[in-house]
Parts: structure tokens; C-alpha cells; sequence
């Protein structure tokens, strides 16, 4: 371990070969880190909480853990985990390869997220909230769970795989944002999301299918899926699989 | 006082029994804390600032404050203060018994809050805020100030007690949200709100009272008011006054 | 340079006369600070990036940067510089003299800020953002980049001298915020916004001239152009100007 000199890091924690933990970083003992993980400065990992029940905080192979973020005991993620910086992660996420939070998200725990979800800046997922595979989540998205706030009840959102919500949407508890659909920037997700659907709006009502938007790249090809240009940072077996299956140019 | 090898206390300040402060956290000269305080690390108490004219940050007994939390100078929170990470309280808030404030949280000074408000993640409260008791604000509420800005002008929101603001809606400077009103998600309030009434939308407009709102558990019964089946923490004798006054279940 | 014990310097880094750097700070390598710089406890400065291409971080004199915050190396700031708490500046930003960045506010980087720009807490500024001189951006503004997300496509919005964009609005990419106009908040702007006029609504529609907007301070004069009547911070030769101007009071 490349322990910087300021770090405190519990002997009681795994760490995988390769690991850097930066200045004034706190690692607690209920922590299992892969291999080749970067934890930056001032952050705090395995973060205690009763509301774990005793489960560790495991991140994977190369995760890289941008400065001032914290992560609870409890949740586990897959390889290639990647964050911004002053980041909020609680108990129960359960997440597969290659996520990405962006500077500020706050995951409020009890969430699953499946491979190579990426939200942006400042997105709030509160509890039972579940996400597909590549998901992208805006800016400032909140996805709610309280039908009728503050109460006990619970309903999480679900968004279905490659679907897409833009900058400083809302979605209701429950919802269900379908497949490859887009929802627009700033909107008020009321009811159910159709699959390759956009809807806009306060409340957000459909605009067209997604294929209708056209690339403002001079092209006009149909900007969606957005799986048949977009890069990213995706391995090369997934993009692949979209050329197969989305004809990717 | 269990003061962390890392943490720098002021010998000025003014701790209680059995406080703790976490490591990497710095607590400044003009600061009182009560008993069974938790400081968590990366914080800052007592930040220094001209506009607290001298007063000393002073925290009530068994308060709990969650890492990269900052407090500035001339503030005063009752007893039972907890926070979440991140926070940001600047000078002269007036603030009751339990206030919680969640994740993220910026309160710009100059506010007055009652017992027991309870702050998610993200809420920005403007200078001159004034918040009863029992006040709900979910995450990414902003509250505004200044009617024409820039100007020099600020005028506060009001928010009456157990009312209810859902998530990232925004109030207009001046406007006065009713008794146990309620506020939709991704809102513009920009006019006063009548007590017991729902208001939606941008502008948001009168949608019902909040009676009219079903418990989605199954009952069926009236979601409002709150305080006849919410839970929350709030302590035995709330509890019963409830009882008498909601008739809670 | 009057360097707290804690802080993490590096040798490399050119700091000029009269320097603070605050405790658990810590100061990489490609960094140049004029004279008179305070920056807070719990920061990070010149965060090493490729994507600045071995530029330096480089902040003029007299800057003021607050506790949290950290600023990537390859952006560029005129002196007097300020910042709240918790604050990420990526690479390649370039901005003026008396930029004032709010808490929480999170620039992400390849940004062209004029003189004297302010924005206030949880502003968001994708890349490519252009803003001008004078400009003030309210609480939880979001300036976007991706006309269909996600793309490799990048265009910015643009936001002319003397405009101000109230809380919580989210601009479409590529949009233009004309010259001393007002978008209210809670706005979506969706096209260009003509010089001297206010939109407000989701999505945003032209609902008059700017100067129809009365002051709530009892005289009923014009609110706008606000460099007639507001105070703020700025210097004597700024205000000396607006009078010639705008007809300063």
C-alpha cells in the first residue's frame, strides 16, 4: 500500500495490491479494497453505520475515488469505479462495473445500479431507488420515494437500461423511466416513462420517439440511440455488443 | 474531551462533557458546546466572521456533526442538532430543538428555525428565512430572498409550522408558506400559500387541501395531516400532543 | 508564506509575498498564487490533470479561496478572486478579475468568465460555457453543453455582460442570455434571449422589457438595469463608469 503520511487507515482493512490512499484520508476497518484502487485525499471510507448489519464497504479492481468523498460501510461496487470530488454514498448500494459519480451526487443508500451507470454532477438517488445498465443521469436529477412526504412508505424509482435523464429533472416515486428513453432537461416526471420515448415538461408530457431528435452534428442521422455513435469510455467488448445490436456506426 | 490526534482545538473554546471531534477537523476560539457532542472529521466550528459581531457559535447538548461540516461564528442550535455531510451554516441562524440538517445543506446566516425542522440533502435557505416548527424541506429547496437581484434588498421567506416543501422547488422572496401546507415536487411558489392547501406547478397553483391526499399503503386514509401516522424521531411528549391535536393514529 | 503546520506544499509551487495556505491544505506542484492570497483549511490546489497540458494553476493577487475547495491546475483568475466553501474548478477556466464563485459551485472546466462575474451557491457551469463581464448567476443555475446527451458534442451557452440569471434555471446548449437581461427563476431557457428583456417559465417566454420591473423598495423605480442602484463590492472606477453609463443613483 502507498499509504501517504497523513492517511489513517485501519489495520483491519483488505487492501489490494497497488492501493493509494491520499492525504488526510480516513479508511475504517470494514473495508475490502481491489486491486490498483486511488483513493484521493480527504475522503472517508467504511464510514460505520448501524444500518449496515456488520457488512463491509468492497470496492473493486481500479477504482479511483476523487478528493472529499465518503463512502459507508455496507455497499459494494464492481471494478472501475470512478468519482468526482465531495461525493455521498450510503449503506446498501450495490453496483456493477464501471460506475461513474460525478462531484457532489449523493447516493442516500438502498440503491442498485447496474454496469456502467454514470451520473453527472450533483444527482440525488434517494432510497430503493433502482437503475438499469448504462444509465445516464444528468446534473442536479433527483429521483424521489416518498408518495406523499414525510412518510414511512418507501417507493423507489426504476430506470430502465441506456435511458437517459437530462440536467435538473425530478422523477415521482415509483415511476418507471423505460428503456432507451430520454427525458428532458428540467422536467417533472409524473407517471410511467414509454421505452424510446421522450417526454418534457412540468408535468413532463411525451414530445416524440427518440429516434425523431436528429444529430447537431451537421449529419442529421437520429441522435438516438445513443449507443450507435456515442464513445465514452466503454471496453471494447460492450461496444461490440452495441453494433450488433444498435447498429453502432 | 476524546480529541482525535489530528484534530486542532482552540484552547478558547468551550466544550462540554464528553464531546467528541473527529480527525482533520478544526475547531476555532469562539465556540460552545454542550455535552455528548459528536464532531465528526474534516469540520470546522467557529469559522471567524465580522458579521457574527463577536457572538460565539453555540451548540446544545447531544448534537452530532457529520464530516466536512463548516459552522460559522454567531450562530445558536437547541439541543439534539444533527447534520449530514458537507454542510455549510453560516452566521446568526436561531435555531430550535432537533433540527436536522441533511447532506449538502447551505444555510446562508440570517435565519430563524423552530423546533424539530428537518432539512434533506441539498436545501439552500437565503439570509432572512424565518422557518416554524415541525417545517419539512426536501431536497434541492431553495428559498429566495431578494425580489430583483441583484439589489440590496432581501426579503425572507416564511415557512409556518408543519408545512412541507417537496423536492427542488423554489420560493419567491417574500412569499408565506401556510400551516401544514404542502408544496409539489419541482415547484415555483410565488405567491403566498393558503394553511392545509397543496399547491404544484411553475407558477404553482392551488391543486387541493391536503386531506384530499390518500395514504398509497393501502388504507386509503388522508396522507395529511403528517403528524397522524409519521413516524420520524420525534420524542414522546411531540408524540402525544399530536394525539391530542391530529388525532394521531 | 505563513504555511500551517499541516499543510501539504510542495517546494515547486510559486507562491508570491504574503501567502496563506489554511491547515489539511494541500498545494501540488504547478501552481503560481500573486501576493496576498488566503487560501482556507482543507483544499486542493493545482490537482494534477492532463487535460490542462502542463499549464499551471495560476490565481492573481489578493484571492480569497474558502475552506473545501479545489482548483485543478491549467485554469487562469485575475486578482481578487473569491470563493465559499466546497467549490471544484476544473482545468482550462479563464476568468477575469473579481470573479466570485459560491458555495458548492462546481465548474467543470474549458470556461471563458469575464470581470467581475458572481455566482452564487450550487452554480454549475458545463464546458465551453462563455460568460461576459458583469454577469451574476443565482443559486442552482445550471448552463448545459449536450443538445442530445449523451454526445461527444459539446456547445456551450453564452451569457452577455450585465446579465442575470435567477435561481434555479437550467439553460439549453448553444443558447445565447443577451446583454442586461433577466431570466426568472425556475426557468427553462430554450432559445436566445434578447438583450434587455425577461423570460421566465418552463419552458422560458419572453414576458417583458426589463426595465419594466419595479423596485420593491418603495420608490417604484426601475429594477433594471440593476448597475443604477446596486452596491455590491464593486470598485470606485466600476461605479464611476455605470454612472456615465446607465445613469447611476
Amino acid at each position: 500500500m502507498l499509504n501517504n503520511r497523513t492517511a489513517i487507515v485501519s489495520p483491519n482493512s483488505r487492501l489490494g495490491k497497488n492501493v493509494t490512499i491520499g492525504d488526510f484520508t480516513i479508511v475504517y476497518d470494514n473495508v475490502v479494497l481491489g486491486d490498483d484502487v486511488r483513493v484521493e485525499s480527504h475522503c472517508i471510507l467504511g464510514y460505520p453505520t448501524p444500518l449496515a448489519s456488520g457488512k463491509p464497504l468492497v470496492i473493486g479492481n481500479a477504482a479511483h475515488i476523487r478528493s472529499h468523498s465518503i463512502f459507508y460501510e455496507g455497499s459494494k461496487f464492481g471494478n472501475g469505479l470512478r468519482t468526482g470530488h465531495h461525493v455521498t454514498v450510503r449503506e446498501n448500494v450495490d453496483a456493477g462495473t464501471g460506475l461513474q459519480l460525478g462531484t457532489l451526487t449523493d447516493l442516500q443508500g438502498d440503491t442498485k445500479l447496474g454496469d456502467y451507470v454514470r451520473t453527472h454532477s450533483n444527482v440525488h438517488l434517494g432510497k430503493r431507488t433502482n437503475i438499469g445498465n448504462f444509465v445516464w443521469l444528468f446534473p442536479y436529477t433527483v429521483l424521489t420515494n416518498d408518495p406523499h412526504p414525510p412518510s414511512n412508505l418507501l417507493i423507489g424509482v426504476t430506470v430502465e437500461d441506456y435511458a437517459v435523464i437530462a440536467t435538473m429533472s425530478c422523477v415521482l416515486p415509483g415511476v418507471r423511466i423505460g428503456a432507451r428513453s430520454l427525458v428532458g432537461a428540467h422536467s417533472l416526471v409524473t407517471k410511467d416513462v414509454e421505452p424510446d420515448t421522450v417526454v418534457v415538461g412540468v408535468p413532463a408530457k411525451r414530445l416524440c420517439t427518440t429516434s425523431e431528435i436528429k444529430m447537431k452534428d451537421g449529419t442529421g442521422e437520429p441522435a438516438y440511440p445513443w449507443m450507435r455513435h456515442f464513445q465514452g469510455v466503454y471496453p471494447e467488448n460492450v461496444l461490440q455488443e452495441w453494433r450488433a445490436k444498435f447498429g453502432r456506426r
